[in-house]
């Protein structure tokens, strides 16, 4: 299958050598270059533009910082949507905002393409292995279509709804890693001021009613306090950011989540960003 | 073994129960007698005060509201203080702050006896059925007497350092708990506002990489809307409002706990207190 | 002056009229034609575009409800940047984030307009007596040329810096507002709890260290539930999101505000939006 | 008149001198004795204990740090109940909570004594100059009593109700003052990042609808960074915790004050304690 890959960043690389190794005819584009070294040895092609890339694929997936950068990349001067052929399947692998989606699910239908929001639950070391988890939302045909392309990356593909749907859910899961990770790290930190030793606490806790996956994966992180990121502090607080928005829009209060981006925003104002967001049991300490 | 146990709510009625079944020769009392009645068709004694429950007793276990009730039946003029006998210990089950359990631990000692506190991890359900978990502050001798009750309540028992220690770590595990389940209640909000059907949505949490044993419990009530209490919302506030209060004495900020604590206070105002604390739910719902 | 005004809400309309009222040649728009009646019998022309109203104009009021109504009629198909005449001034008064504010100003560079966005202080009253405070951000020069337009509405005019600034120091202004009556009516409830009498209390509040104008003003208001919308809770909602927006941004964490907004959003959703803002009194209280 | 006056703490040494200064017959008693000293130059007696001091006193007033401290001077061992003759009154102008009040204005009945409590608004400059507002609970004849003393130190004195009104009075103001010197930092930090002069902001936002007496006095001290101390930064978080805790106990929920008490516990724990409040400015910014 003709795949454009279009954002190399420490998820999207490892993911598009799965497309790669999986036997797809692959294009890549990045905004720095240097980060598209090494794909001509795996055997992709390197476009200089969105435009170049999407110009004769099947399947265009996007995996970018945010919604701006998304709609730049799609609606820009050599964006995606000025030769994307119709038919085609546009797959946006970022966390953006469920009305981002459905806007440029639009704009895709406008130019005869068919569009996925497919964000994805796990870390870099699933986007190496392939194991990720997609959130899907669109039309059932084109998930049919773009799913050789998904299937290279994912272990699980969850059909979720219309067009926004991958997204919405996507929010609402990240909202929650976010919380626990942070209310972890509170009770780290009142546990270890009590005189109960930290590294004790953070395993209990990990066996406890309150070990969720992502408690067990970050407990010990927060013990060994080694923060090599596998999700990095500044996307974390990029995503509780678009929660908080999607709620105020919404009319959903969101108290934990609320308190809890001001913690990661501070996180990023102290140097922390590009740490994994465990790190924002430094947050608690530092201040 | 003779035992003194003091305190028959929701939690207390049927551990004491389990110490009658196991064979132990028990004393009880209840602020409101109404409560007692029935244990002595079981085989207990039923005493008018603390201090006539625990005169002849061994281990005395109070299973109170909160701090100050603690310190009433302990130390008031009919308390516990004036008749124990130098030796025996005292097991405080209740949830207070680590210095309510290092004073009551000082008075103790002061009068020749043994002291533990030992909350609990788990709610209702697993009081009945004997599977309680037990976190032990204290010494490892007062610990050893006192096992053989423990032992008729609680499938593990940890013990976790000298005195206090077992409510630092409860504060802090209960902190997780409230504040795990009102972010998974503000997140199936956030995903239902979106168009994402909510029941469908609660059910991929539980599965996602925030299930943690309390959101898979949690979220199918959530999603049927059936809040029978196992842990009632007022005293999901009440351990709020003490790991709060241990924080900022202690100088740890706590910003998702202090947020959630506001739901829950929000909750009991909206006259949901005496439901089971994922009743949450509608605070965020009603608001 | 030849002046087009579009958006004819609760704050513009009271602001047309004192255009008219100041001797200027007006046109205005409004998105619902149902709110331009009476501005012919006043002397103003209406027009059925903003393109139509902007044509001749020598000074281009907005006043819309957010930052993509104001998107929408400035770069519109019938949008306001289709046909105004070089040289014009664009004054956006709406209260956006300054980012939209600098991106509004490079569009209206690149059609040789000036730009200047001064958002005000002041609500409904002081926009009906012409009293409000413009906050200016823009090029001197452009101030100049628009002042006769401000002048007719506002009593102060400060011009704070380059494009950006207004609306930088607007949304500053407006978070301190909305926490400042939010705290207002959590002392009251608390106040009240406590035994103390409510009305008598917010007198005594409005009197103290605490008494600011905005204070001294919704006091009175929350002691008499008198609610008449001064300034409606869904636009300090509105207002309040754009804060905490650029405050993760810009790297600021805002814990009032972010905490403030939660209220001001469950206020919306309990259907209080369309009250005052102070308002916010009941949400605690039914909470 | 014969006073005894309990407490030297930064507040409390100035205003035992003014009692001095107005020719009261004045004993006092710290706890470290080293803050006693210079009061026997000026003409009062130095006590060893709270007992000792209140023995002969018509009115015995307590300015100490918190709660527990009160408890302690009144009821410990050399406590002043020990022997303060029936007919004294004890007046606590010390911030505690209302319970806190009730609790002590009981024990003082029981000894045959007046009470009142009568927190201050005001600080150390107001201290020194007598121009405190006193918030008085408790009986109007106990008041009558003790106001020539209150009448050396305040220029206010309002009989608020029974006994605990003062000290509800003086939480929900404090709550307030907390919050907006928090929301005042907040603002500012986002202007700055905004590009806005700092100072400039500040002269701004005091000159504004927000501009309230504290803020017009703490304005000037953010923008020099002028943090000497007026009311230290540990009593602000103090008391924002009493206030936090009364609410919760109340069912009030105080998402404002809540989140702002977080702050300053982290400020306290980044060593600014001992600043003045307005100080919390720089927990923002080391975030």
């Amino acid at each position: 299958m003709r795949i454009a890959f279009l954002g190399l960043g420490a998820m999207g690389a490892p993911m598009a050598k799965n497309l790669v190794a999986a036997g797809h005819d692959l294009t890549v584009w990045n905004r720095s270059a240097a980060r598209t070294e090494g794909f001509t040895a795996l055997g992709a092609r390197v476009a200089a533009t969105p435009a170049a890339a999407a110009r004769e694929a099947e399947v265009i997936i996007t995996m970018l910082a945010d919604p701006p950068a998304v709609a730049a990349v799609l609606t820009g001067p050599d964006g995606v949507l000025a030769t994307a052929r119709p038919g085609a399947v546009l797959v946006d692998m970022s966390t953006v905002r469920p009305e981002d989606s459905r806007r440029f699910a639009a704009l895709a239908a406008e130019k005869g393409l068919g569009w996925l929001d497919s964000p994805v639950s796990g870390s870099v070391g699933a986007a190496e292995s392939g194991q990720l988890i997609a959130l899907v939302g669109g039309e059932a045909a084109d998930l049919e279509r773009a799913r050789p392309a998904l299937s290279a990356m994912c272990k699980e593909i969850h059909h979720l709804g219309p067009a926004g749907a991958g997204s919405t859910v996507k929010l609402a899961f990240n909202l929650m890693v976010g919380v626990q990770v942070l209310a972890l790290a509170e009770a780290a930190h009142l546990a270890a001021a009590g005189g109960f030793d930290r590294q004790k606490f953070l395993a209990l806790a990990a066996g406890s009613v309150i070990g969720s996956p992502i408690v067990k994966l970050k407990a010990p992180a927060m013990a060994a306090e080694d923060f090599t990121p596998a999700f990095a502090l500044k996307l974390m607080k990029k995503d509780m950011a678009l929660a908080v928005q999607e709620g105020s829009q919404l009319g959903v209060p969101l108290p934990t989540a609320a308190a809890a981006l001001q913690s990661y925003v501070a996180g990023v104002g102290a140097g922390l960003g590009d740490l994994d967001f465990a790190a924002i049991y430094r947050v608690l300490q530092g201040a």
